[in-house]
């Protein structure tokens, strides 16, 4: 029914996460109306993401050359690694700009559901570099499966190097009534003397 | 923070209508996973919706031909003229298959508050097409613009070609209670003899 070039682009933007057929339509038809430049410009950027990035060898962050800017900056803290799931989540954490130290991507996390094991992650890869490490920061989600790959990380690093997680409680601007009972009762674990 | 190739598509990506950064750094990350050869068919895609696609000069639909599939078709009643807003309302028609006539597309509704004046649209055009037409069915949204667009629309034709309009009333599906006033009478306005 829409023109066939038309058609190949809706099909194409349907792979994109949450993404149906009347959104694909949507976000097509806006493409024809945008400037020559810009859907030049994007076309580009598509085939340069999936040529020109790798993973670091160090930290397995998404990166364009072998070691990511972060592993490559000397002015950070190289002891203290903090471990995330996926890239997304070192991008979360550095917009704070309140973390000096360094990362390191598992590439998700243990899930018997899913069938991910933990020689699935990079753990193998992140108990050898623990050993030159002063802490090990867990930033992992709150959830399950979260939960479970802090517990294993945590018994592989034991006696090897300082492990942390990340604390849990009410988010800010959170309200309590709003918190679900698993939040309020970490907050209540987690609570501390007022300064 | 992002490397410089993922910092482009997550740009690039926020130009499609309601995509914030949130959102863009999702699908860039979605696409760096995705499969190297449906990545290439979506810059292809991308490219070829920009240099292929032009508007039928008949009916000022979407059409990679000077003339239209629609307009080219002979089993189609050239009699019956549908006038749309934009391409995607012939596909929304299309879709449902109850439509035997042809379409012309306005290129938008009569806007004072965007601007959008009688000589902005292809109504000219379409005046001119009329002439040779039984029915002109106005297909516009129902709203204010809508509205206005129709009622001008019918005052160029009239003398010249029977012109209707869309009927309003409850969606199929919907609830009495969840319809608003207008619609509701509407409804109330538009109600006919039980067969």
């Amino acid at each position: 029914m829409y023109p066939n070039s038309l058609t190949k682009l809706i099909e194409s933007l349907k792979m994109l996460p949450g993404v149906g057929q009347k959104t694909a339509e949507r976000y097509a038809l806006s493409l024809l109306d945008a400037a020559d430049d810009d859907v030049a410009r994007f076309a580009m950027a598509l085939r340069d993401v999936k040529t020109k990035i790798t993973t670091c060898a160090v930290c397995h962050n998404l990166s364009e050359t072998n070691r990511c800017d972060i592993c490559q900056d000397m002015r950070r803290d190289a002891t203290t690694i903090c471990v995330v799931a996926s890239p997304k989540e070192v991008f979360s954490i550095e917009k704070t700009g309140m973390y000096n130290g360094v990362y390191h991507v598992l590439g998700g996390l243990i899930s018997t559901q899913k069938g991910i094991m933990p020689q699935n992650l990079t753990i193998d890869a992140l108990v050898q570099r623990s050993h030159d490490a002063h802490e090990i920061i867990l930033a992992l989600n709150a959830t399950v499966e979260g939960e479970m790959t802090a517990l294993y990380i945590a018994k592989r690093l034991e006696g090897v190097v300082n492990t942390t997680r990340l604390a849990f409680g009410l988010p800010i601007g959170g309200q309590l009534d709003y918190a679900d009972d698993l939040t309020l009762q970490k907050a209540f674990e987690g609570r501390h003397k007022i300064q």
